[in-house]
């Protein structure tokens, strides 16, 4: 399916969730930079092309949700029962520690602004589950979103697959998202996207953005 | 249907779940003790007797959850949509202007101490919709909860509710929490209550812990 | 909170909820109707108020979704565990025995007619709560229910809470809901109902209806 | 991380997730095996793999959960607004036409039996988002699923996700899944499985079930 079966356009039924736009990715020394991005130089493209994005949507006031982990109130991780007896994440992110200090920063231009709706809670990969952000977008009336961020195979996807199964419409913008490798971006967009939403780039987005 | 039939009390299955133990309800002059509670006794009376449960759960080391409300970084109620074109608290909340200052603060003893999960995320009254408390829960192996706080056939009966259906087994404590009225207090434990769950006091739970 | 402040009633963005309008109630010689309903003629006359909305809805081609609760597939409760270890409704209805036989018939003229949207799924009160209910108003963008049916303080009250926290706008037809007893469709209407949504009674939502 | 830190098998705690061993895949002629399956080997090769595992369940009394999709109640896709604009299945699934005719029929041996949960409702990939399976899990105080079925890397996958961020342990039954390609298989073996839960085959599975 191709997005021109959809409704046009239309800035107030629609978000832009910039998904972990932080530290722990973001910082040239990160421990989820150095170690899990293989390929660098897509995922440093993704995030200029995500700042054009961000500026354009700041530019014409659409709603904008940001989209983050932080577990600095929970330093020990009972969320995920400190990693033990549980599988995936869950486990993963308190072995390596991930999130419950500095690394939950957001790094400008990704600081939210006022007015801009910061998501609290979630429990995994998906950025709507056990979160705000469903509400959010239900109270506002927005059934439209437009996925940023990191990493395109993990929480964009699972967000992807959680908010189609909700009844949302998605778009993912394929070139301010980065998997691991460029091989990784290659195959969700192959094989995984159009079962789900649909992608489009930045450039022509902030083109229907301003026309 | 009575408890007789449940398992027998197990700690490592069990939390206790203290819903706004905050300064909106507990200081003398915040506006929904002073607007909103009507008969102040008993109100009272469950603040000091979850003082002396939450006591006896420390004292075990039994899981604690604190699920407060907490809008301090969304002053203009962007999840509410600002109050606009939404029904019941969603309007009211933001009409009001709770949850925004220092009334989200905690109060003495309730405040969170290391180890004790703080709930994050949470869209209206029940604290396991679109919040934290549903996955630490999942994650921990708990399958039982007992619910304290405010007000009674508000926030506290939405979470039972929203807990059965999940699959939860709910304790309410009834002497630990506290609605406006007397009378509205005895009608949920008339009427709704064991449609839901099941009640107990804050004495015999106590023994219950220290057996 | 008041209406007035709401978008005007516009039938492609709201969805007629007929919850549990099935045998098990409807029959007159039915357990729960027998055992359950104290008052008997407040519980008929909602019948009766429920089939004028039905046909008024039915005439406009409104979204109507019937919500009813049909376990034949599970006669040994399975969902409940049996009514095992578990408490509320979910040991009730095993113990009883409901909805795994003809009780969970639907009732003419609140047979669903082609076009009109039968909800699958559901594991407690909320007729929301882990059913097709909640996506089949997303996808539809439909974000506004009137809810009708029974009983007002149990399953219409859960779905009711259950429906302000996700975000959608509720109200409750006054007349064509009924609980046990006239003064628990009292106390609904006086202490619970402006916390989550709003009321309506028949005469008026069919005027909208036909304006 | 690897299953060995997890708990060891229970089998009370744990339930065997059949995924859509339906006609629409397992007939022979069936338009999603014929069209979308490019490698049928494996395909077939995953549904006798799968009648080995059921067997051993069956036969040591495990929870076994069919999580299929009928819609042969909703013939004109209403839960899909008729896949008009909507994007992803929603939309395809409207527009091959399947699920509502007798591709909704279980396959033997795959027939649910008395005693096996037949999941009711869902609404996209996830066998666990708006459906039955979550509290027929929570309810029976089960926390380890292994899953079964078609295809890998759209409903498994897409219920794999679901389940990490809600708490559970997921295995995922290598030989008894199987995507449209080896490569698509080997993919998700290889980029995402370990992300959200394990791996396990059917030998050695059944010799735990056994044990």
């Amino acid at each position: 399916m191709t997005s021109t079966s959809l409704l046009p356009f239309d800035k107030s039924r629609s978000a832009f969730v910039f998904i972990e736009f932080q530290a722990e990715w973001l910082a040239p020394n990160s421990r989820l930079f150095q170690h899990l991005v293989q390929d660098k130089e897509p995922f440093q493209h993704a995030v200029s092309q995500a700042a054009v994005l961000l500026a354009a949507a700041r530019q014409q006031a659409c709603h904008i949700a940001h989209a983050g982990l932080d577990l600095r109130h929970d330093p020990s991780y009972r969320l995920f029962a400190g990693g033990q007896q549980v599988l995936g994440l869950r486990a993963a992110i308190p072995q390596v520690g991930t999130w419950t200090g500095p690394g939950a920063d957001f790094v400008a231009p990704f600081v939210p602004q006022p007015g801009e709706f910061v998501v609290q809670g979630r429990s995994g990969a998906s950025v709507l589950k056990n979160s705000t952000l469903d509400p959010f977008l239900r109270n506002n009336r927005i059934d439209t979103i437009y996925l940023c961020g990191f990493a395109t195979h993990v929480c964009v996807e699972s967000s992807l697959r959680d908010a189609h199964d909700s009844g949302l419409n998605v778009h993912v913008v394929k070139d301010a998202c980065a998997a691991f490798t460029r091989a990784q971006d290659a195959y969700f967009h192959e094989h995984i996207l159009h079962h789900f939403g649909t992608g489009i780039d930045v450039a022509t987005l902030v083109q229907q953005l301003q026309a």
